[in-house]
């Protein structure tokens, strides 16, 4: 079955959004092993879309439109789509109920033009919308299937999960079992992992392993296909292992986690307390920390110390330090990792000092980042690193490389880089 | 003119990269005034973008590719539309040098394959790449141009602006200059701002007016077009000074500004310094103040005060305070965004104190938020806030109503809501 996902709506040709739906199909279609060769985008606009329409169905059978099932006259897919393949647009009594507690739950007054949404497409099988009043549709018609999907991301994704996947597991009448699992490493480059482990890569079938670098880190994905539930799993661990035997100490998590997730789960479960010095950092490990819910218990606190005149007077980092060693400097984040954790009273404490650019800095080169941990009494470790990128880059790295070394540090891990 | 943008990858139809060029580019023509009907993304097969290309020629007269254009094989952009127009491809010299040049500024050892970068079709001019290898081309041929740009953002954005743009303005022939101009409004929802000027966006021909709300602000582009740039920019200030006189109170700036760069400017201008003490914020505030290059001179710094035991031991809030009205409160705000300044030595302090969720705290529903400003001696001034939405959302919210409502504090006016 080849696919091709077409997004309609002309705020996406205008370049007022952009198009991450055909994203997040694209991975859910590849899970399902559908391939997908064509993303489409066209505008508000019937006949354009009646066109676009003809030339899909020419070189795919699986059709999925997102957008276009709004309230307003400009809103056509499903209309357009009635049209082209002569089948009437009905009523449906369940998804105006579902319009209706939409609005009450949501406590607003809803217009005449809101029942719109509730018209579907005769014969077609319903994908309800949990988040939001258009319903979705699935309509089979001989050699092709159509499927439509609402526009806004926070009602399609669930929708496409929850109702949208399994309608299409069943039409594949797919009997494999179809299982992936993403494998995340740090501290290596995408070159440098391909090279140690091309010949796995050369002789993938089943598992097939796709290798993604982005943000500085390099997943794999590994899936597995096979009749039986238990045969796939065991595939998937097989392929692992091997991978792991060879690049393992990169590795540090699965499928949708990050570093700061999984160095929150080291702290958690030694019950352990955190603190915080930031200079070049600026906030942004503590900003990142905090985005995880609950994580708030494990952070004492924290101090951003952009001035001399704070790391002084506050952390106490001694004067002659800064004088001799300046602020960016292994001397220094040692101070600051030690001084934040016993002003804050916390077991750990880590340090961000450097040069986030655009200039020098105390004549050491933009890029140039020293890191600092104290855990209790245990002697202070600093990380010296060297970046190459834009200020964001550097910054963002910083605070991954903060992670990594302290996810070392708490697993006792002997090679900490 | 009308344009189709294709995007030529396979890794975007598997879902590991979003089209972001397909936008960047819109974005760029509609300012141009150049219609684009479709986008299209195909994978790294020749077949396929040969019947792309045909399809695209049959309904629009300019074509813009993105990406195909890299060392490897499964690169072949270049190649396929060669044999489409009937043109040979030929080594440019100055992409040549170009490309020896980029190995050498950052150290790297060039292999045989880099040389096909430098490769070009014949009677194109050539885009030069100033941050990447592969030069981009524009080619006419009869009722057709066909642009081909390269893949990566970091490269084919600057690209574009610099080199692209003015020679599809010069293919235009366009005698009228286009000026657009972005007013940045904040503190009031789309619905309300479109209605209080719908007779403006109503009547809009010369320029027109575009409105879009993303992330808590609205935008609203003008567009004005005239064969005498005096005239075009006369246009846009006069629909300007129209709209601000209805809605001026929640305008805070144009184009590629944001709340935290205008409150920086306030800042600087009034040679002030900051501190912050962030307590449901986690370090946010802080961080996109300090991702601005330069910023880090104006924050003095701060303190994330997540735990009680912080917020009393390092940041002076009095036991009192808490016990009788919890850290959600008024009067905590008031003594954090005071303190804080005092203890940094700076001149403003602003503090940040709620219930980001997803659990609601001391009986405060999730959203509460309460933020502090504190400006030398003059009295502390607190905002209560209710945001709806994810934590993130309200995190998120909180920093921009922070800058809001110091912007309008530094700026004297009455009007702070």
């Amino acid at each position: 079955m080849n696919a091709e996902i077409i997004a309609v709506g002309s705020e996406l040709l205008l370049g007022q959004i952009v198009n991450t739906n055909a994203r997040f199909l694209s991975r859910q279609l590849a899970d399902l092993g559908i391939n997908v060769f064509y993303h489409t985008c066209v505008g508000d606009n019937p006949n354009r879309l009646k066109a676009v329409i003809k030339i899909a169905e020419e070189r795919s059978n699986l059709l999925i439109f997102t957008g276009g099932l709004g309230p307003t006259k400009d809103d056509l897919t499903k209309e357009t789509i009635a049209k082209h393949v002569n089948k009437r647009l009905i009523m449906n009594n369940e998804a105006l109920q579902s319009i209706e507690l939409y609005f009450e739950r949501t406590n607003r007054q809803m217009t005449e033009n809101n029942k719109k949404q509730a018209i579907v497409l005769e014969d077609s099988h319903i994908l309800p919308n949990e988040h939001g009043m258009a319903p979705g549709m699935l309509l089979e018609g001989g050699s092709h299937a159509y499927m439509l999907l609402p526009g806004p991301p926070k009602e399609m994704e669930p929708m496409f999960l929850k109702y949208g996947y399994p309608v299409l597991r069943s039409l594949l009448q797919e009997e494999d079992v179809i299982l992936s699992r993403v494998l995340r490493f740090f501290g290596i480059g995408e070159a440098m992992l391909e090279t140690e482990i091309e010949d796995l890569i050369d002789a993938q079938t089943n598992p097939t392993i796709a290798p993604l670098a982005s943000d500085g880190e390099v997943t794999l994905r590994l899936t597995a296909k096979h009749k039986q539930m238990d045969t796939a799993l065991r595939l998937l661990d097989e392929t692992e292992k091997q991978i792991l035997s060879r690049v393992g100490d990169y590795f540090y998590g699965y499928d949708e986690t990050s570093l700061m997730h999984e160095l929150i789960k080291y702290i958690k479960d030694k019950k352990l307390t955190i603190a915080c010095a930031e200079s070049l950092t600026g906030g942004m490990f503590q900003q990142v920390f905090t985005a995880i819910p609950g994580a708030g218990e494990l952070l004492k606190g924290g101090v951003v110390c952009y001035t001399n005149e704070v790391k002084e007077n506050v952390l106490n980092v001694q004067k002659t330090t800064i004088a001799e060693n300046g602020v960016v400097s292994e001397q220094c984040a040692r101070e600051l990792a030690k001084n934040v954790a016993s002003l804050m009273n916390a077991d750990i404490g880590i340090s961000f000092t450097g040069v986030a650019g655009p200039d020098e800095l105390e004549g050491k080169p933009v890029g140039t980042v020293y890191i600092g941990i104290s855990i209790k009494d245990e002697p202070v470790q600093v990380e010296k690193l060297n970046f190459g990128g834009t200020r964001d880059a550097i910054r963002v790295r910083s605070v991954k490389y903060g992670c990594h070394f302290l996810i070392k540090r708490l697993n006792g891990s002997q090679n900490a880089k």
